[in-house]
């Protein structure tokens, strides 16, 4: 058989010979770094047989696959390593996972102390260098050998799995024999660099009804450096956390009694929230011929059936009272759609006045389970920029594309856009039932928008079956420290639902025509780009977005009253300033308005208050100087009139 | 005996005597214009018969008590007339009421020109001039006579009389008699000027689950003047019911489907709450202490459950979720203490930093009965500026002084300050199972509260029973065009509910302390404030509330670039500002601008671009003449900043 390496060159062997033994018989070295093997493009172990011709990949730690394969092969000697340590311990599943792997265990939960001896025993596995080895067997005896483990969720498993199916096991050494489909190491000691990371509950099969389980969660690398890399970026995660930093800022909190998913936003946080507000409000109002609505956050389910939501979304909101006995029946609202149609439908309109476009600074409900509750950016209760543009269909494209704009002009101002990926959410034409409209229309669609995305030189990649119902949309999504993806802005195509809610314009031949609809946000919601400029800046926000903008430190208590002076002008500018006047060393107050990421400190004494100065240090340059106030309150106002965002040009002192 | 007169003189006669005749022995003139008696300061019938010495008042058209009679006797008259045209009409009752009466009938509804056709009827039976006479039946009597005249709501009004009651009746001429307790006129010629108001539809004593009847509204006054003046007043009030002209000038909306009290604000009443609001969030957080908070709309029934108002005040709550099946239940909140009393306690805090002052622009919700829904002013989802401050005991005093001084700046800056009544809602010592804390407390408490309205120079009332069960307070009451009585700002003095949410601050030896709470308002509801404005000021908002604040006409489309460019100029200096660009002669455009109630019209033309000026035409003053641009916009730049309440100094043309 012929066997095509991945550089192209072939080597032919006589017989069958599993992947590991072709590997050695290339190098030695090869053999060792060896971690799975691809062959004809599918990842399988190195114990594989292969008896006729093909391509072959070696994968060692530098691939992905390959490493897939070490952290998979890890979790088993962690496995064996709990079993050791907690004999009673049972086993449910360890796979690996993007970032490493994972294994739950049915134990008492895990302490930092445990992980931490977990690991070494897991050092002296390793250090055994067992060979794994991979054996099958029929179903009746794999569940006999499951139940004399007395390993039940292992039994349930293989009960689970289909009649044909081939149950594997591998067995590391004597202690420790795992079912599992592989592809594992050849021996424990390929793992070079791993660390357990944390443990937390999970259920078995993630279902609430079912057994609470341990989940450790770990990792491995290659090599030493590369697991200290990510460590380390673990560690500017947990920093950036805007679930953990957010707390720690008093920017919200969460309270037991009044619920998950229902933050408390706090007076920082609400400074933050208040002046984006102001500035999309009026950027809206002002500079985009947005004209603003204020619509009740309940209606009547007769508005929902109307909408559709009654009959297609009920489990998602909140209802209030119940149709079998209350007279009105009320619903919290989900979106803000209907509300700001009836304002358009208030009065009649003309063909002159389309385009209108209404925006609402617009707190919306969503009925969700409080397990998928997390911070700012899973919540049950949030407020979005959201806005419905009523527009003829002549007016369609370009009222599309000033949405897109303006939407990213958001998103620059707030120096968020590299981080965001463009989506063309699509229908799906395999499933048509799911949308309403005709084909061609769908099609026509589409194409306007990739044209308009390509009009504005904007990347994007196109996703099939993420459309709304009635129509395709643009998305703009962005990930969290953890890697989780959320849509941060959506704008949205509808050629139809005008026609539910009867909503027309007088055309210059006096007949009634239905209006295109774009549903659209521009920043998006509140909470969560809060959220996401914790964890972009963690917490050292642009000056225009900080809650204390600038703290006055008197050297003592004699330059107090010097200090409420330069406060006094820095409020009158609109500057949002705070005098620490406590009786404590400079040294520490700087110390303090530090950790509190205020972005400028100005420390006055005599020298500043004989000549009406300040001496600034900033989050950004450190020392900038000694500056007269009037030089400081103007350079600080152009910053935040501007909305500048100032790079730190300096390391933090620890 | 001896009949002491008002004007101190006496009247001696030998025998008993009714009180008409002694008006008559005093002067025909009297016995004319007399309606009733007041017989040592009891209202009576003049056909009461005197026999002893009293004390008498003979009251006519002019006195109070006297006109009531006229009305009560024009109701009727207002009977009759309906038995007249509408025989088949069943009588309910038909009081005198603050100003005028009403007559309840079982009937079909009455248009309007059922109501002129009233007022024709009754012209002629004035002008009959049939004398009222009154009698008495024993109660059975009295229940034939009713029963043979078909009238079954007089029949269960007499069988619902105690016992020892008497019951007397009032004919007037052959054709009409009805139940009723009187006092009336001699005759019915008394009616001197009287107007059917209106109709609608009313519960049998207003149970809605008693039968629909048709209520007519009418009024009598002494003189045709006073009715006319009457009349114009109730055409001024018509005029100026939010409920009406709110939704003329496109503020606010309703809508069916929507549900009642869920009022849609429109773009323009949105641009005035989004000033009223930033007006009160910078006052409160910039020159007046507060820190804010945006706590969640919903909480957890644990949270109402700590609070009270799940045991007792749940009915008013919306409730989402059932005990009895959810596993987790919510409520909408009806006021935001205990969200604000979480924010507090999220971290401990030392005597040095209070008192914390906490404010939010909190939306509430109550559950209220669909009937009982009116305009902005009785609705189920509002927004109110809601303040909580936690402070010392000694620092109680000085801290509540400044809520009632900051509402009374809001007040006076909204041009409402003299409109309103200031109360001390205190405990009710007959009943003090209704509130907690020791009596000598409350006594002492009230004490400070009226110490503090006197050094503050404010004029207030005592109201009995109308604290909160922690504690008393002050409330600010205005009325509605119709005079109805609303509370638009409270200020709670709370020294209790500390301990059930077990807050404390740690005093100078290290104590944990109990705080005092102050619950308070500064500008109070939005919707409610606004709906006062819109009242108060008919439409004619001070410029700085204006949605729209100047509107350039130019004389012909030749002039539109320059209007374009004095907009830009305006807009760019904040002013809400829009063209009137449509081909129609200016004669209208400055109709339609009145009409729309617009503070400042700039008409512009030829001479106005060539010079650089625009011609001034204002709400206020009329002609304020030609002024360059940038003096008109220093003009009005100053009076958007300074709040001003311009007069109105001149008569609005027809």
């Amino acid at each position: 058989m012929k066997i095509t390496l991945k550089d192209g060159s072939i080597k032919e062997y006589a017989e069958a010979m599993s992947a590991y033994d072709i590997a050695r018989d290339i190098s030695e070295g090869l053999a060792r770094a060896a971690c799975a093997v691809e062959i004809n493009g599918e990842v399988k172990d190195l114990r594989t047989v292969v008896d006729s011709d093909c391509e072959m990949n070696i994968l060692t730690a530098k691939d992905s696959e390959g490493l897939r394969t070490v952290r998979h092969t890890c979790s088993h000697v962690l496995a064996e390593a709990v079993k050791r340590l907690f004999p009673n311990a049972k086993l449910a599943i360890g796979p690996s996972i993007d970032e490493g792997f994972y294994y739950d265990f049915e134990s008492e939960p895990f302490s930092r102390e445990d992980l931490d001896n977990l690991e070494k025993e897991m050092k002296k596995i390793i250090k055994e260098g067992n060979r794994l080895e991979k054996f099958t067997l029929p179903r009746e005896e794999a569940i006999a050998l499951m139940k004399e483990k007395e390993e039940p969720y292992k039994v349930e498993l293989i009960e689970d799995l289909p009649e044909d199916a081939e149950i594997s096991f591998y067995k590391q050494g004597e202690g420790f024999t795992d079912l599992c489909a592989g592809p594992h190491l050849m021996n424990t000691k390929g793992i070079k660099a791993y660390k357990l990371i944390s443990s937390s509950m999970a259920y078995w099969r993630g279902d609430s009804n079912k057994a609470q389980l341990q989940r450790i969660y770990g990792t491995a690398f290659a090599t030493k450096d590369e697991l200290n890399a990510y460590l380390e970026h673990l560690e500017d995660i947990k920093k950036r956390d805007h679930n953990k930093l957010g707390r720690e800022m008093e920017l919200f909190t969460t309270v037991d009694v009044i619920g998950q998913g229902l933050p408390l936003i706090m007076p920082k946080g609400v400074r933050m929230i208040q002046t984006l507000q102001r500035w999309i409000e009026d950027l809206e109002d002002n500079e985009w011929g947005y004209i603003r609505t204020k619509t009740p956050l309940m209606a009547k389910s007769d508005l929902y059936k109307i909408s559709g939501h009654w009959d297609h979304y009920k489990e998602g909101m909140f209802v209030l009272g119940d149709e079998s006995k209350d007279k009105e029946v009320f619903a919290l609202r989900p979106m803000t759609c209907p509300f700001q149609y009836y304002v358009y439908k208030n009065s009649q309109h003309s063909y002159r006045e389309l385009p209108l476009r209404y925006s609402e600074t617009s707190t919306l409900f969503r009925n969700e389970d409080s397990g998928e509750m997390h911070g700012l950016t899973r919540v049950r209760q949030f407020t979005i920029t959201e806005g419905h543009l009523v527009v003829r269909p002549d007016q369609m494209v370009e009222e599309f594309k000033n949405c897109i704009a303006l939407a990213r002009h958001c998103l620059k101002t707030l120096g968020l856009e590299e981080d965001v990926t463009y989506h063309l959410s699509k229908w799906d034409p395999e499933n048509k039932e799911k949308y309403i409209g005709e084909p061609e229309v769908w099609e026509e669609t589409q194409q306007h928008m990739r044209d308009m995305m390509h009009e504005l030189g904007i990347e994007f990649v196109e996703d099939v079956g993420e459309a709304a119902f009635y129509g395709p949309k643009i998305d703009i999504n962005a990930k969290n420290v953890y890697g989780k993806e959320d849509t941060m802005v959506t704008i949205q195509w509808d050629a139809l639902l005008a026609e539910q809610f009867d909503m027309y314009y007088i055309d210059a031949n006096g007949d009634k025509i239905r209006p295109y609809i774009i549903h659209r946000t521009s920043m998006g919601c509140y909470e969560r780009t809060l959220a996401w400029l914790i964890e972009k800046y963690a917490g050292k926000f642009p000056t225009w977005l900080c809650p204390e903008q600038v703290r006055v430190l008197p050297i003592s208590d004699k330059y107090e009253a010097y200090a409420k002076k330069v406060e006094a002008e820095l409020k009158k500018n609109g500057v949002y300033v705070s005098v620490d006047a406590r009786s404590e060393k400079i040294g520490y107050k700087i110390r303090e308005s530090r950790l509190a990421k205020v972005p400028y400190m100005l420390v006055v004494g005599e020298k500043e208050e004989a000549d009406g100065t300040v001496s600034v240090r900033s989050r950004f340059a450190g020392d900038e100087g000694v500056k007269p106030i009037a030089e400081f309150v103007e350079q600080i106002c152009k910053e935040i009139r501007t909305k500048e965002i100032r790079k730190e040009e300096v390391q933090e002192q620890k």
